[in-house]
């Protein structure tokens, strides 16, 4: 067991470093080695499973990334894009994978990961489940099949919580419909179609955002034509979904050299 | 069979003028008397039938709708407010029920009709069909029953020669949801989402607009909990159910006394 | 706290019995007096927090029903028919209120809950969530709205360990909509439709039942005539909502005189 | 205008052949030379357009299908196995693509109909819209991606006069699914799932048939696994794609050498 790939998870307290800690612990391929919070939380210190409510797990709370980064082969972090990019470098010193789950980065953040891993593993998506980078593939094979006479729409439902939209993963299908019909999406997209809007334009990718409940996350893509549609559509119900995809990406990073992956070649899709 | 009520239908060389023509002609409860469309129209002075290119129906097109009202029981109307308003008048000196599916009424025309209902059989809907009549009501009772932990969106898809959103039926909905909880819609009416929207607001009823294809008309209202959704449907998938509605007001109204109605007086939801 | 009303679960250590035990945890209208499992159980005599994995909630788990529900104002059940059976007897004895989720009692197992009832509060339901009962009286209104020329048919889907098809659910919705039309559901019930089948008979009410992944539940309703259909659709996903329905049971039944009642009582629907 | 491709069109009375008669009408791209009926009918001899209630074409139905095949450089045949199978020694002869969308053919009619493509062009599908089609490829490519973790189902819904259940259209998305994963359709199929089934056994594919109204055809194929869900869905809502897929068809099929084709040949997918 001890021969287990070690994996920190960072923001413990929060939902999703809870739930990424939950399934690292349910794992029987990898071992949980250390959890990090910032400094001056209440957890720092403690042990991680009392302080979720639950038995001991034997991994007390750090705030010192860097030293505990230095025990594990790779780094699971659903954090902020600031906490990211600091991640991202100690990551790189301690030879530990890093998996990135962490959205809302600028082009500079993005270009600070990008620095990272010319020297280190990085696997960064902006979702981690199979079904969604999946969906992005097909997404983008239809929308080069389907001539014009189709038009597409991306419809996506949330919980009531979510204080943007579209989401982040309609985005990334939008841009993969987009990529298939060799258009730029800022130069088609309908977004908040509200009011006299007129005749859709031949060509226009559409966005519909629906709000409500704990949804966790859905997403169709709409191809319609006169007489008949095509739907491709992924429906995620679990958040752990997300949690088991990054641990996958972890285990998959081992051995692998330096570089930034994504999900596309974690999964081999 | 010339007992049967007589039928005119205005706005003959329309889409839906024409859908209705074809709709008197295959009942076998109705009899049509007589069409019209504008001055000047290619169509007028000629066999309604060969216009549509089929076989000849003995009905010629005409121009003037006084006398050809003065003929009919009822006269089924999706044209223009301006129309509309006008055949009003006409329906009501014509003693004939006066059927209107127009849509876009502002609030004087709206005036003018209820002046002409004073004196004649008006009946008027945003939506002739069962099911949209039908969904109406079930939104209002389950928005009553339901507490505002059910966050509610209507959703509605049209084809892509649609000019405006959301949709007169999704309003009517919205309208519905707003009145089962006794507030206002304008007041809680979340149109076009996007950007940085914040968390939903709690009460609020959304509404998305999908457009593509030939999409006939659908929607659903949603009512999403924690845990748990309804969602009421309804899908269109053929306008002759409008039509067929329509003639199903104008049989209903024979006999009538003065006054407006609309489609659940007809119906006896 | 010590006045709000005590409850018991039984079945302590099934998934159902669980998610109880957290519901009533997590609720600041009643606490948690008593778990109760079958004799030998490895659980018998601890505390059931720790069984379950988490802190310690100082409540042990008895294998004695009665001496158990003699300290409860109600006893929530999802167990066998058998057990719940006896359980009938012991809750009526202590003057508990009974909530009943156990399902698939024979007529049988039926008649002794109702001798139970004439003593004691009995509140049984198939289905406990608020939106499925909803739905079923939705769908008794919309069966009797509609004539037959809307085909109605069930649809419901499940996780890949259910045994059963169609669902309780669904046949609870077919009975409703058979009500609506005043008809018998045996006669008309068309299920597990496969190979040359003949075109579907008028009146009837078709059954399909799909399985796989997790799928908590969702149950369509499905109205469909010429050019148009309507749907009332339930989706649950997260099997707390039948919990947290169970323990408003148990606080509406509190005062209650004897008899046997359903959620639609509870709910006020 | 006479240098387009000639197309005759077969079983021209019924709903399939009068959708095929107007599709050639309306097209730039293609004439009506001729349309066969079976000897007896009471449109032999008389002008196709005024027998389907419209304006003469100027082409008599006839029930000579050799003297009609002569003068065509495509026929298109929707009709029933045994007809078909003599069209396509006639269309051979007469040097015409034969397009075939007849179903329920035997091995041994297939036998027969290979027999002639060896000496003639023969296009045939048991579906000829162009999203179907794609549906089918992308339901292999996805069963291929995915592992047993994701439980597959096929769920149609047609009209209320279809005789048979599941449609060819869903066989073919199940024999697609059961190709990409390498195994063969009837040693996984579940059908007409009812009663005590037992838990969904792993690997397996479901089939669920649903009937009502005059739905024209819809198709979901469902991937479900533990927490997330992928489904590629197709919806027809006019006929009439059938018959524009047909009719591209039959002009693909120009220059053409002998052969058995399918629609994944015609639309290049």
């Amino acid at each position: 067991m001890t021969n287990l790939p070690g994996i920190v998870i960072t923001g413990a307290s929060g939902r999703m470093g809870q739930m990424l800690i939950k399934t690292v612990q349910a794992s029987d391929k990898a071992r949980l080695v250390g959890v990090v919070d910032r400094p001056g939380h209440d957890w720092i210190g403690h042990d991680v499973g009392e302080c979720m409510g639950g038995a001991a797990l034997g991994v007390a709370v750090s705030d010192d990334p860097l030293e505990v980064f230095a025990h594990a082969q790779a780094v699971i972090d659903f954090t902020s894009p600031a906490a990211t990019v600091e991640f991202a470098g100690l990551a790189a010193q301690a030879r530990a994978v890093h998996v990135i789950g962490t959205t809302g980065m600028s082009e500079d953040d993005l270009k600070k990961i990008a620095a990272a891993a010319r020297h280190a593993t990085v696997i960064r998506a902006g979702n981690m489940s199979l079904g969604v980078n999946l969906l992005v593939q097909l997404t983008k094979k239809v929308a080069a099949a389907l001539d014009e006479d189709f038009d597409i729409e991306v419809i996506e439902a949330h919980h009531n919580k979510k204080v943007d939209a579209p989401s982040g993963t309609a985005l990334m299908l939008g841009e993969a419909a987009a990529e298939g019909r060799g258009v730029v999406l800022d130069n088609v997209s309908d977004r908040g179609r509200d009011g006299i809007t007129g005749a859709r334009e031949k060509g226009h990718i559409g966005f519909s955002a629906i709000r409500g409940g704990d949804i966790v996350g859905e997403h169709d893509v709409l191809f319609a034509a006169v007489g008949e549609r095509v739907v491709l559509r992924h429906v995620a119900t679990d958040r752990a979904i997300f949690a088991r995809g990054a641990l996958k990406a972890a285990l998959w990073g081992q051995g692998k050299g330096p570089g930034e992956y994504d999900m596309v070649d974690v999964l081999g899709l």
